[in-house]
């Protein structure tokens, strides 16, 4: 097992033998691939044992309690859970060598437009465990190595986890590389590693993400934070509109895709807001409004929201609601003060839904559904990687395609340029 | 005319505005982007001799020669070119709410992913002031506003330019925007302008490239640097090997798809690395070689390649050749010292052509063909704003598709997530 060498590599050695593994990960075969993937699943949960014990050791020196001490908590049923989640992506389709275009030019040249691995993908996360299973069986599936970096409350767990994924046979040495979780320093070696890592991916709260968005010099996928809206319009539905609001809110308000804001048209303003505003006071969200809301609701425990409450990701059981003209107003206000993650409209007007659709810029934009499907697993991809809330390279929840890069074959029978 | 203006705006204020260009870009049909091009197309040439006049004050102060002012200098043939390319531009297909990808979950949800604006374009280019045009015209088709940054000797004709192109009638305010060119800082500002500007493109020399890439915190897409290889198989023909090393290395050195390095089987090599060598030199092209080509080409005037040659981009006319054992050293050589742009395989051998066009991880791989068709124009895009050499979002030639990003519109009728 890796971790029992004497001496221990320095990150930039690492980085070193993740790069020259990821020559041998792209040329394995897809059957290699998945046979790998179903050899760690059984090896995880066969060495469940050990990995309970490595967490114990970490949620205990750990500290933490609540919500927090269960992100970094392992139980049996997670590690089963944790598995399974290997074996699906074995089951996926490999996107790797995929022919994406194919033409041929009037001078003779075949071209032919094929999905590749990136390469390298740096992950940088915080406490969940399960996040170490998840990324390296998504890595290896599209024929990456990976080079991980967890947070250091969870500083055993991963270390016994990636010895477990790295000691399968047959696995290129250097395809799963974990960096030491106690130095920064390890974060800025892997984000400024040109040349040797081909992206980085944060995945964790804002400052992380901002952290590596301003840090890197090697390109980076922006995931993650969420400030989304629900837009309530004119001819909505009520109950459809409580149902959906009352989802996007309560349902698991710690998520990136969970609603903190409420948008209510101006018409409807009077009957709605003091309405949706009990049902969430009954769950316990905190509310905040403008000025208009909080006259509508002066008898319902609502406070004066501040300017900077419209462009806050609360993270919890807390939203605030505004009163908007129309849907217009509504677009404006979600494109000034949204993260661009994922936003909803509750209408009976197809001509505003279609509006509403195309004008707010946002990687996932709904009508009449809630904002927590942005998810990759609820899209339909079988896995995720995270959400990205940038515009380039891909938007909005991404899995194994867009863990992939391209190239050009050109065939020719000695064509040269005139 | 924007220049006419008493008081000069910031480059923080012209970026808000081109922020807030970006979403009237965004709005616009694909008959009033290509009517606003065609009128630009003929602006251009109308205005040839204002043009011209601000080019002559460009070239007399600069104090270029040789290439360099040939980069620089426009004639009324070349503003003609450039007006026939935005017209090309405006007859290619728009590629904005284009559908990817369309599909119905088991829960109902329909999921459709569209393409959409990127929203601010930043380019940085040094003194080629048709780039000016050519961008702006890639950028509006796309729906996107843009940023440009010239280089200063050019400061003239981009000012005059920008300013016919942005006169002309419907295009939103702020869809075009040139900053100073005589400030370094309006460079630092452009790039790190997170929330403001969606991607910086740096077009220029390398030292242009990873200045962008190493201090932006905006994406970027790396383009241009070319350290490209031929590689001459055991099988090939001599003749076609010939013909694609002399167009690779002679036909435009300058440029980053002209090839920097040639491999040639060892079994061949006795014959064939004098025989090319001859024909190098005759071109005038300045050679250099491992021990085996200096000893090969002993009357030769080749001078011995130190390790830096390896990975140099010369631009100019100069070769390094070395011997490979077989296919797979060559690719291992290609792999270690290239910088992913454009290499090709000369050979009879299918098997071993396969295997070059599979491992070597470059953006465009040839069998048989000149690493100079790596270009938009000769693959068919009909434009080009750049090569790609990293890997996330394009790589290899880019125009419109990859000026576009993507979103998901999700229709329901209530759902809500279990």
């Amino acid at each position: 097992m890796a971790s029992t060498s004497a001496v221990v590599p320095s990150t930039h050695e690492k980085l070193l033998r993740a790069r020259a593994a990821a020559g041998r990960m792209a040329q394995l075969s897809s059957a290699q691939k998945n046979a790998l993937l179903l050899v760690m699943a059984d090896a995880v949960e066969k060495e469940s044992e050990r990995i309970l014990q490595a967490n114990r050791v970490d949620v205990e020196t750990s500290g933490l309690s609540g919500s927090m001490r269960d992100r970094l908590l392992l139980t049996p049923e997670r590690i089963s859970a944790t598995a399974n989640a290997v074996r699906e992506v074995a089951n996926l389709a490999d996107p790797v060598y995929q022919t994406l275009a194919e033409w041929t030019r009037p001078n003779g040249l075949r071209i032919r437009k094929v999905r590749v691995p990136l390469g390298v993908v740096g992950v940088i996360y915080e406490s969940r465990p399960n996040v170490t299973v998840d990324t390296v069986a998504l890595t290896i599936k599209t024929g990456n190595s990976i080079v991980l970096r967890g947070g250091k409350e969870a500083a055993h767990s991963n270390r016994c986890l990636v010895d477990i994924l790295s000691a399968v046979a047959g696995l290129p040495t250097g395809a799963i590389e974990l960096l030491d979780s106690t130095a920064r320093d390890s974060v800025q070696e892997l984000i400024k590693a040109r040349g040797l890592v081909d992206v980085v991916i944060p995945r964790g709260g804002p400052e992380l993400i901002s952290f590596v968005a301003e840090n890197a010099t090697v390109p980076v996928i922006e995931t993650g934070a969420g400030n989304c809206h629900v837009f309530v319009d004119e001819s909505a539905d009520f109950d459809m509109a409580d149902a959906i609001v009352m989802n996007a809110k309560t349902q698991r308000p710690s998520v990136c895709n969970a609603a903190e804001k409420l948008l209510v048209h101006r018409s409807i303003a009077a009957a709605y807001v003091p309405r949706i505003a009990r049902k969430l006071l009954e769950c316990g969200v905190e509310l905040r409004g403008d000025t208009e809301v909080c006259r509508l609701g002066a008898n319902l425990d609502i406070k004066p929201a501040s300017w900077q409450d419209w462009g806050e990701e609360y993270l919890r059981l807390c939203m605030a609601i505004a009163v908007v003209a129309d849907v217009d107003a509504a677009i404006e206000h979600i494109n000034r003060h949204s993260t661009m993650h994922s936003d909803a409209i509750v209408t009976e007007d197809e001509a505003n839904a279609q509006k509403f659709l195309r004008y707010v810029d946002s990687a996932a934009v709904y009508w009449n559904a809630s904002t927590r499907f942005s998810d990759g697993g609820e899209f339909g991809f079988g896995a995720e990687m995270g959400i990205s809330t940038q515009k380039l390279h891909c938007r909005g929840p991404f899995a194994l395609a867009e863990l992939t890069s391209s190239k050009y074959e050109i065939v020719g029978n000695g064509q040269v340029r005139k």
